[in-house]
């Protein structure tokens, strides 16, 4: 058996910042630079709390950008691990048909059998998970990469990674060590 | 921690014998006695594979009958475990608002965070399993119970519960042992 990665999907392979972004300006008026939102999430800058509110609209995980590189790193990935796409879909029940069908346009190549929407991930037992929430990796027993994004910028306590490229190397470094 | 208990939802907690029967009157003029589909799925009766196309309608999974006695059963569990759903929702693009839905209206008890739509389900690790699927068993770590189902009667390797108030049971049981 291959080992297993779960991998999640908003900031890790689908990029909300710039609809965030885009939905700042226009509730507020203002673009927002990175130092505004730095550190936290766009809907946890004073005043924003609203803006989450869109999370729940019909529409708004299917048009996400495509984190750069995710696409090609997975289907690599898939050689060596067998990739499950985990996702905290169960709070927002009109993402589900959003999610899946954003899933088969950029990740056709991941099986139905691998996508999972859930909730809580502490009932995983994968070898590795990659998530942009430290709560997630917090109850994870496995091997835990905390993807960069803007709101777990200055957490330290789990090993890091900026981007795909990055998960590459890291992944090719942990196949390395076992041989 | 409590121990944790993965419940499937399809012949488990939700009942599609009924509609089955129903569709496969429709389709056949027959209405189908038990000894018609013992060992077997409605859809594996031959001749009758196309009735399983009726799993990818929308509203197939919305008024399914609760099984008898889950309701109460799993409620009380809750005070010894925690509890998720877990559902193979992922092959139905359909099924995912009607079986949120169905859970909100018959398990409100049943926190989103505690559902899970998926596929293989081999990447959990809670200690108890109940599914009607010996497959979802056989990659299971924990101890696993099948759920009598038309589909299952003639399998021998794993521990059978028919009903919720032998899950009752059962689990009283391996709470008393663990004391």
């Amino acid at each position: 058996m291959k080992p297993r990665i779960a991998v999640d999907m908003d900031e890790v392979i689908a990029d909300v910042m710039p609809k965030f972004i885009d939905l700042y300006e226009k509730e507020f008026g203002k673009r927002l630079s990175k130092e505004d939102y730095w550190g936290k999430k766009v809907y946890q800058i004073e005043g924003a709390q609203k803006i989450r509110k869109y999370l729940f609209d019909k529409g708004f995980f299917r048009d996400l950008p495509v984190i750069e590189h995710s696409q090609e790193v997975l289907k690599e990935l898939q050689a060596h691990y067998d990739i499950y796409i985990t996702t905290a879909a169960m709070e927002f029940r009109t993402s589900f048909e959003d999610k899946y069908d954003w899933l088969a346009d950029h990740f056709p190549f991941i099986h139905w059998k691998n996508i999972i929407f859930c909730g809580d991930k502490s009932v995983f037992n994968t070898d590795y998970m990659i998530d942009d929430h430290p709560f997630n990796l917090q109850t994870f027993k496995g091997k835990g990469l905390l993807f960069t994004a803007s709101h777990n910028i200055n957490e330290t306590a789990y090993t890091r990674v900026n981007n795909w490229l990055e998960i590459r190397a890291f992944l090719a470094e942990e196949r390395a060590k076992r041989k």
